[in-house]
């Protein structure tokens, strides 16, 4: 039989999920629910039913998990300790200094239901984090360094949109290349802010306004761009449209430690990724943990868990024996 | 209470075991077995105990995990099945095509004393595995490659210093470069053994042996070498002490799966090691490994396990408050 998949949301992270269950034999995409007017929404998958989110209330017999794409600021702190009293649920709550509530939060509600509630899972919060994990447990004298990019980071595409006078905007993270290479060399470098990443933005202005105004505003704007060696770049709707569409993202882990006796030895872990559409992969890989969140559940495990306490086994659609015997 | 760790073989795993403890503040090496005479092992670490291996009958009260370095050929096939019936026990057992067999031969004496036996840890098997099977799990449309090097195989080197003349030996698997970048561009090529991987030998002949006689029979040894472009060179004893005495390894599993609806972004993950020595990698992984043994058998687990079947979170020596707040 199975698992029968719900999505809560349908933005591009539901999009991303959508397609990722496509590619999964053993789950079958049972409902999309949106807060919108569900007859307004027009889905890529067909023969799947739309419903309004009110229906949640009484869907437990027919979904097994639901992935809830929804945003961290506003939708998932409610979101996800709702949905867990009735539902197994996945969330990508990606708002770092709020994690411990948020955990504590699901962790309360998926106790008394007896679900299961995984949260902060994608790429980072996700796969970044098991890495910087990993590599720590195994090297505990040793640095880890995150980079971000080249990708398109949505909150700061959309810090810029919200500048007068601009009419669409992307914004590219890019690693400083230099700054990569020293770390993958071993010499753990400290870096500031502006040696890590450096942020390109193509912008389509109104007609009429003030570019370099909204040059400066871009570039002095606090915590998204002041601390950055920033470039701004104003196009066509057209070259928007044809150049910027894509959402691609990716970026590395990169940890250094040191081993023996003296610790002498130089050892260097590096994760990366290099994505064409990081809602797709992220997508991909909250349906990889819905499936662990269902098999954990029927084996009596309900609660709180983040990437971290799941065994790798439990995203497989492979059994035991057959992991041991391709993969090992 | 620190975990009370044993190691039963002091070649280099063992070694590599014995300083990832001394970097471990939550464990104490309690002791080291040989089968060789206990007096005539010099170990690393000042006030631990050599002893013989026969002293493992009678010692389960002093040591929490066992840590096995010893080969997989002829000594873990027999050792850990029959540790384990006394011990939590860890091993890096790498016959791939065994596997199955002696998972399944842990499992039972595991499961009789009630005790956790952690088979095939390391590096690969191990970590290239535990990525080689997230990224199948997250990109089910995908395909994975293994790159190792640049660095020393031992099994190499000793297939080449049990030719007739030869003294010494080092053998290097170096990656192809170009294949390596054609599997990181994400084409997925299709490439036979002799495009993954070269092989380089430093010699040291034997005086008056015949050095042409002896690269040929390197070049053409089947298995080992016969698939490969390989050169030979001929070095000194003292060149080979002076360039040659480290054991550096590593390697890349680069995997490229299709998302979307038609199948049609590439997304790229790639895990690369770069370690100055790969006994003391090895070795720090086995150690993290033990952690995680203790952790689950405290909690009743018991059974064969791998890489596959252990939460990240069993790894560290911090709570799960903390990997929460600060590597998430």
């Amino acid at each position: 039989m199975s698992i029968r998949i719900g999505i809560m949301g349908y933005g591009n992270l539901g999009r991303g999920v959508e397609c990722a269950i496509k590619q999964s034999s053993d789950m079958e995409l049972k409902a999309i629910f949106t807060r919108r007017n569900p007859e307004t929404l027009k889905i890529n998958t067909e023969g799947v039913s739309v419903k309004s989110a009110d229906e949640l209330e009484n869907m437990e017999d027919e979904i097994d998990v639901l992935i809830i794409c929804g945003g961290s600021a506003t939708d998932l702190p409610g979101m996800t300790p709702k949905y867990v009293s009735k539902y197994n649920v996945i969330d990508s709550f990606d708002t770092h200094a709020k994690i411990p509530e948020h955990f504590s939060n699901v962790d309360n509600a998926a106790k008394k239901s007896g679900k299961i509630g995984i949260i902060s899972c994608g790429w980072d919060p996700g796969m970044f984090s098991l890495n910087r994990l990993y590599a720590l447990s195994i090297l505990p004298d040793g640095k880890d360094y995150t980079f971000w990019g080249k990708g398109v980071s949505q909150g700061h595409s959309d810090a810029v949109r919200r500048i007068q006078g601009v009419k669409d905007a992307r914004q590219y993270t890019i690693p400083v290349e230099e700054s990569v290479n020293a770390v993958r060399s071993g010499i753990n470098p400290e870096l500031t802010t502006r040696q890590k990443h450096t942020r390109e933005c193509f912008v389509v202005a109104e007609e009429g306004a003030d570019t370099s105004a909204i040059e400066e505003a871009i570039k002095t704007m606090p915590n998204y761009f002041a601390d950055y060696d920033t470039t701004v770049h104003f196009i066509s709707e057209e070259e928007m449209a044809r150049d910027h569409s894509g959402l691609p993202h990716g970026g590395s882990v990169i940890y250094t430690g040191k081993t023996g006796m003296d610790n002498k030895n130089t050892n260097v872990i590096e994760y990366s990724l290099k994505l064409d559409s990081n809602p797709e992969f992220t997508g991909a890989v909250l349906v990889a943990y819905a499936r662990a969140a269902y098999k954990m559940n029927k084996e009596g495990i309900s609660g709180a868990k983040t990437v971290f306490d799941i065994a790798p086994a439990y995203l497989s659609q492979l059994s035991g024996d057959e992991i041991r015997a391709h993969y090992l």
